[in-house]
């Protein structure tokens, strides 16, 4: 009896297998090499595939299951980009778009739609305004905002960043009189007849900016979901956001909660401060939705590129006597490094020039000792100029590169000046480090790049800018193939966020995330990848994103 | 078939109410008004009680169980202090205790067996010297440290606490020469031909004090280890913990992993900082154990009585114009109570005077509005001098007052001097809350006070002090009975931690958290509470702490 009461219990709990959805009539790429296609695809009410193959097999399988007839797109495990910066991208969102406006009118009619819900005493921000574009292209002035908003602080950015348009209530916020002849340092407040007529160009635009009160929760939760439905429409199913506060965490905890995580957030606790020290205290954080978790540290080693901030072994090529600046001190970072192994978290660190890189190598060295061998998956982000002996170090570490293929297509008309021909022998050398045997964890560095991961693929597979120059691509040695490329969004993207037993390729007892294109990144010419259409998203089983009808 | 397997599966995943023990001739209160008294009870393996009643229907019912026979010993539940401070404790005893050493000889001796296995570096503190107790009455020097301890700064506070004594080492931390004939404000640098001699008297020990380094997490550790073996000694199962870190809650729940902590924390974030922004962004903390949990924040809205810091209505009666200090201002009080109750966390206020008082009781009323109807559980802590209109708007607010009887006992030398005998009508009033129908948490406020729960048992039923004074007790309708006060230490102090479904009580499938008392807390004179010998303390059905054999 107790044997049989057993055999019948562990049958009891067995998956039941009960398909509630079979998609059919695509081309389903799935990244498992057991079955890597499928024209078919099942999953069950809790959003887990139960089985691939054909349609025919699936629907006598499951013949009660719900049937979505895919029409022939091709289908690819959801997008997963390893470096992003959601918040950061929900506050870039959180302004009115003016760009484009053709007058006047146009700009106050974009705003008072954008803040028709907004609440109440919230700043009213947007960006791209330029009087070129209208009949009277003098600069406009806080008067043309007050008889639309005569109590609430209006501020916006002119398109080209070196001016700011302010209204009335928004001079009113700044605590000195902005009237006169004075000007501040570095900047020209635009006056009639001695009065600030609204317009603040270059450093005088720091008088209302210091003043633009933090945004409230309200606009930071609509700026939020923004930011998600951007990303689904781009087929975006997960991302590692690299850098989150205890407070960014807070709210997008309230999101799951609320089941409006429509992609699954892998957070990584933003440097040495409350959300390190929070984790650290609690444990590795999973909510319990499956949607979002914190388990890993972002540090930070060096500067960037473009500003000359990243740390070299040998001066700047273009300006001698530099060598870039530590955002870090070794030190600092290797007392975080050994506060998070003892807390047992994932360790990302930024990285983007030769020293910093070798800093961090040196530094996970030390700090993991045998421990490097184990499964740690510390992951080093951008790694773009490494030294060539450096490169191995990877593999013998253990040690994940995390790299964004759009920095090198946007870096690539002046890299060479900075760091000269020769280290770019390691510059974005993402074929070295797979032939080093290194896994590529793919991503954008969204806002600091564009959203969309199909940039992504396309100048990871061409190493060429939207007109495709350079001709067959900038160091075209270091290309990715498209399947490769597609790996580094998706299979090994999941694998740097510990996620690789359930997302990132489709199978059964993986989640049903996935994307509907309708073309195939894995064949179509490398151009046309970013024309691709996505006609829906589609996270546990569920669309978070369908193309609208046309 | 489909339902006899239902059928089946509920049968099987049934608790199988296997009992690994049976422990009998006890004589148990339980605290189940369903069935108040049993002399055996039966728990498994998991440590969840399964079953209460008569020894022989016990046993008949689990043969195979491991027996334990309590020897006629009176069994209670395991006492919970609702309101202590467990690394204030810790603290408190991480250093040497000198009192009573009746010779230099002895001091260098106990401080030598506590420095054994302290790691190297660390500061050694002590307290409780009197060179009074000496042969030779003369202040001490360095030198009778230096020769034991030539490199381990040594730092040992007077039993009065007036002075400290430094040997070499510790003198040598100290940024600045201690010699010549200087002095610093309020103390004085004992020396010997001008050079400092090692003891410190009053503010001179501020030198010293400065340059003593954060307790290291290994001190911090041993000195949580003592604490919790004091806690087991004393009979508790269970603490709330008023104000905890998150750098606290990281030590406890490595405690919690590594199956040391010995009792069950319920932490409450200390204050409007890191913790309760861990709590808003996490959730609130449980760990897998069961020891250990976070889903409450403690505040603070006034100061305290001895020091004329409670804040009162009117002025203190021994010191006009005074009417204490507010901690934290109502403003800030309601912002961070509003917090707490977005992020659905458990409210625990200090207020101590009939002002600190009323004002939480203003702030819950706003903060929780018509959620003061539902299970919020909120608390004050303290709740000393009440004005008597306010005890029934804690029935009200449904708010508990988690009060603490030796408090009571300590304070009443000199309460009516502070507030007049009219105030003392809602002084440490327990019964006149309980006639309102409040709850009452019951706890000790150690190291405050002492740890040992069976003080506060005491001083609920006698408001008295250990030797009997006053006579009959001081505001005697006050008093407890022993049934209220073991309450207060058990069910109702669950109650306030959110806890009453699975300890302070006992019954089938509670936790087996209980005490071993050699006399029955309900039933002995109220003096001999003191007196009652702990056995055993039990948690989680596993013993804890067991009386050394004689
Ligand atoms: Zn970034
Ligand atoms: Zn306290």
């Amino acid at each position: 009896m107790k044997n049989a009461l057993i055999i019948l219990l562990v049958f009891a709990l067995a998956p039941l297998a009960h398909a509630a959805t079979v998609l059919s009539n695509a081309h389903i790429h799935t990244l498992d090499p057991q079955q890597p296609n499928a024209t078919a695809m099942a999953w069950d009410d809790d959003g887990e595939i139960v089985a691939l193959g054909e349609a025919s097999a699936l629907l006598a399988r499951y013949p009660e299951a719900q049937r979505i007839d895919a029409g022939g797109a091709v289908l690819v495990p959801g997008l997963i980009d390893a470096h992003a910066h959601l918040m950061g991208l929900a506050m870039a969102l959180s302004g009115v778009d003016l760009v484009g406006a053709s007058s006047k009118a146009e700009v106050v009619q974009r705003l008072q739609r954008f803040a028709a819900d907004l609440p109440p005493g919230e700043w009213l921000r947007g960006r791209g305004w330029d009087q070129n574009r209208w009949p009277d292209t003098a600069f406009p002035t806080a008067a043309d905002l007050d008889a639309a908003f005569p109590e609430r602080p209006v501020w916006l950015e002119r398109v080209d960043g070196h001016a700011g348009w302010a209204n009335s209530a928004a001079m009113r916020a700044v605590g000195r009189d902005l009237d006169g002849d004075w000007q501040p340092d570095g900047g020209r407040i635009e006056r009639v007849d001695g009065k600030a007529s609204g317009v603040f160009v270059d450093g005088a635009a720091v008088l209302v900016d210091a003043v633009v009160p933090p945004p409230s929760d309200a606009l930071r939760a609509r700026a939020l979901e923004a930011a998600l439905a951007l990303a689904a429409r781009n087929g975006l199913t997960g991302l590692h956001d690299m850098g989150v506060s205890l407070a960014d965490l807070a709210l997008y905890r309230r999101f799951a909660d609320a089941g409006k995580l429509s992609l699954r957030v892998t957070a990584y606790a933003d440097g040495d401060a409350a959300a390190l020290a929070a984790l650290c205290a609690m444990g590795p954080y999973r909510h319990a939705s499956g949607r979002l978790g914190m388990a890993g540290v972002k540090l930070y080693a060096d500067g960037a590129l473009g500003s000359r901030g990243a740390a070299l072994l040998a001066d700047y090529s273009d300006d001698p006597h530099n060598r870039g600046l530590l955002v870090t001190e070794p030190e600092a970072l290797q007392t975080a490094m050994v506060k998070a192994r003892e807390c047992g978290l994932q360790v990302a660190t930024h990285a983007i020039g030769d020293r910093g890189n070798r800093i961090v190598l040196d530094a996970y060295q030390a700090v993991l000792g045998d421990a490097a061998a184990s499964n740690h998956r510390w992951r080093i982000e951008h790694a773009q100029i490494v030294a060539p002996g450096d490169i191995a170090r990877f593999k013998t570490l253990n040690v994940i590169a995390s790299m964004q293929p759009t920095h090198a297509t946007s870096d690539m008309p002046w890299a060479e000046a900075r760091v000269g021909a020769e280290r770019l022998f390691g510059a974005y050398a993402w074929q070295r480090f797979i032939a080093a045997g290194v896994r590529l964890a793919l991503g954008s560095d969204f806002p600091v790049e564009q959203v969309d991961p199909r940039l992504g693929l396309y100048a990871a597979v061409s190493r060429q800018d939207r007109d495709g120059q350079p001709t067959g691509g900038w160091l075209p040695g270091q290309r990715l193939s498209a399947g490769e490329a597609l790996r580094g969004f998706t299979r090994d993207a999941a694998y740097a966020g510990f996620a690789e037993n359930t997302v990132g390729t489709l199978k059964p007892g993986y989640r049903a995330d996935f994307v509907l294109l309708d073309g195939d990144p894995l064949s179509v010419a490398p151009r046309a990848v970013v024309d691709l259409k996505v006609r829906s998203t589609w996270v546990d089983g569920e669309a978070v994103y369908r193309i609208p009808a046309r």
